[in-house]
Formats: structure tokens, C-alpha cells, sequence
């Protein structure tokens, strides 16, 4: 299942950006390249983009998944969109706001608008679906937390 | 894992509904009731509602867990809103529009406004966790189609 749309690129260019009558989109997370681990801001995650208006004829949502090696960060942040977090493997801990929780397989965090947000991995690694109540990515305005 | 919520009634009270200020959610798939099972017309599918801004001080976004023995079936119907899939364990079938795709563990699946879909497990069963951009799932105007 290597299909990113099913979509004809017609339908394609008339739909997007936004707009009704998209055709359905399946995305194979293990087809999907994995992201980040270069900028020491957003810290040692990594990722894969599944569904997003930037690459994929989609609307009014991002999905992705988060991965993290054993220890691995990403860094205190905050941004506008509200934001979910559904625990898929391992575990580790998400703080927003100064306190900390646990996430693992099945546990879902909300987090607020303008909550700021740190996740540190456990000793075996975690990953998480995440995803934004927005069409595209690059809507999320992150802000990550200046060095003091 | 049992908390369902980080908040205090007072601040859950003041911050209900969307609103800006409200504190993170913190729900555990395997501490919330599986709801459905009951009404012919949503088929023999069950689910879990973790993140709802009718139940949890939540805003902007619904999350929720569908469940299906082996066979088990979510009837055709349509509503207003997109909506995302993600398989998390078994497999089926997602026939959107007439067309059949398969879901599996790390499939999503983008569903757009007013497309007609329906799910099958297979022999093994399917769960998947899905999700709408809205705040309450009351909003999501399912209209299941009507037998010919």
C-alpha cells in the first residue's frame, strides 16, 4: 500500500488548496519519509508527516506520527492550535505547563492553546500520533522556549 | 492512569466550553466506557470517546477509538465534517465513495466532507483511532444512508 492519494492530479489541482469534494487520501506510515534530528531547537525527535494540505489534497487537519529513540527530546514549545497527542508504542513523559504526565500505548493528552509542551522519551523509546485541528503544517505558529 | 482530567472544577467550570486558558487532558483509552453495539443503524462497530469537548474540558478537536470484532461493520453514512482514521491494530476494509481501501496498523486515512464511507473488519478484527475537526462529536451530523 504505497498509494499517497488516490486522486487523479486533475482532481488534484482543481481541490487544492482546501475545498469540498477531495477524493479520499491513504498514507502508509511506513512509506513516508522520516523527518527532523537536525535542529538542536526542536530537539532529537524525529517524524512522518501523514496528513497535511501541503503535501496531501487534504483539508482542516494534520496527522502525524512522532518517534523517539530511547532518551530522545523534543524541546519546551508552544503554538496557537490545540493539539493531541495518542500514545502508540513505549512510553515517556509529555510535561505541559510545568507538569508532567505519562504517556504510553492508548493514553491521549489534549493540549491547550498556547500551553507550552515538552516530551522526553523512556528507556525504550516512545511514538505518539499527534495531530492539529489546521489544514497545513506550517500553520502551527511553534515557539520554542528561548535559552535562559 | 485514571485521571481524566488535570483540571479543578472551578477552573473546568470557568473554562467550559472552547475557550482559551484550559489545562491539558490526560485520558487512558483503557479506563473509558465502550459506547455503541446497541443501534442497527451505526452497525455492530463500538467505540471509545476520548476526547470530546461535551465530556473533557477540551476544545477545537474529537478523538476517539473504534473497535470491531471479527466481520464487524460500520454502516455507509456521511456528515459535514472531514475526518481521519488510523489504524492501530487487525485490518478491513474503508470503502470510500465506492471504493475500497484497506486499513491497517499505521494507515491513515483521510476522509473528506460528505463522502459517503463505511468500514468491515476483517477476520481478525480492526481497531483504529479517529478524529474531527470539531470540538464535540454532536457536531459531526451523521446521516447514515437509507436502505433501498
Amino acid at each position: 500500500m504505497t498509494d499517497i492519494t488516490d486522486c487523479d492530479p486533475a482532481t488534484l489541482c482543481m481541490a487544492h488548496p482546501e475545498s469540498l469534494h477531495l477524493a479520499p487520501v491513504v498514507v502508509d506510515a511506513t512509506q513516508v519519509a522520516l523527518e527532523g534530528g537536525a535542529d538542536p531547537a526542536f530537539g532529537t525527535v524525529r517524524w512522518r508527516t501523514l496528513i497535511c494540505a501541503d503535501r496531501t489534497p487534504t483539508s482542516d487537519m494534520v496527522l502525524g506520527v512522532a518517534e523517539f529513540g530511547p532518551g530522545d527530546r523534543l524541546e519546551p514549545h508552544r503554538h496557537a492550535p490545540s493539539e493531541f497527542y495518542f500514545g502508540l508504542s513505549g512510553d515517556g513523559t509529555v510535561t505541559v505547563e510545568g507538569v508532567a504526565h505519562r504517556i504510553a500505548p492508548g493514553v491521549a493528552i489534549f493540549i491547550p492553546s498556547e500551553a507550552e509542551h515538552e516530551v522526553e522519551a523512556g528507556a525504550f523509546g516512545l511514538s505518539f500520533a499527534y495531530g492539529f485541528p489546521r489544514g497545513r503544517f506550517a500553520e502551527v505558529d511553534y515557539r520554542f522556549r528561548v535559552a535562559s
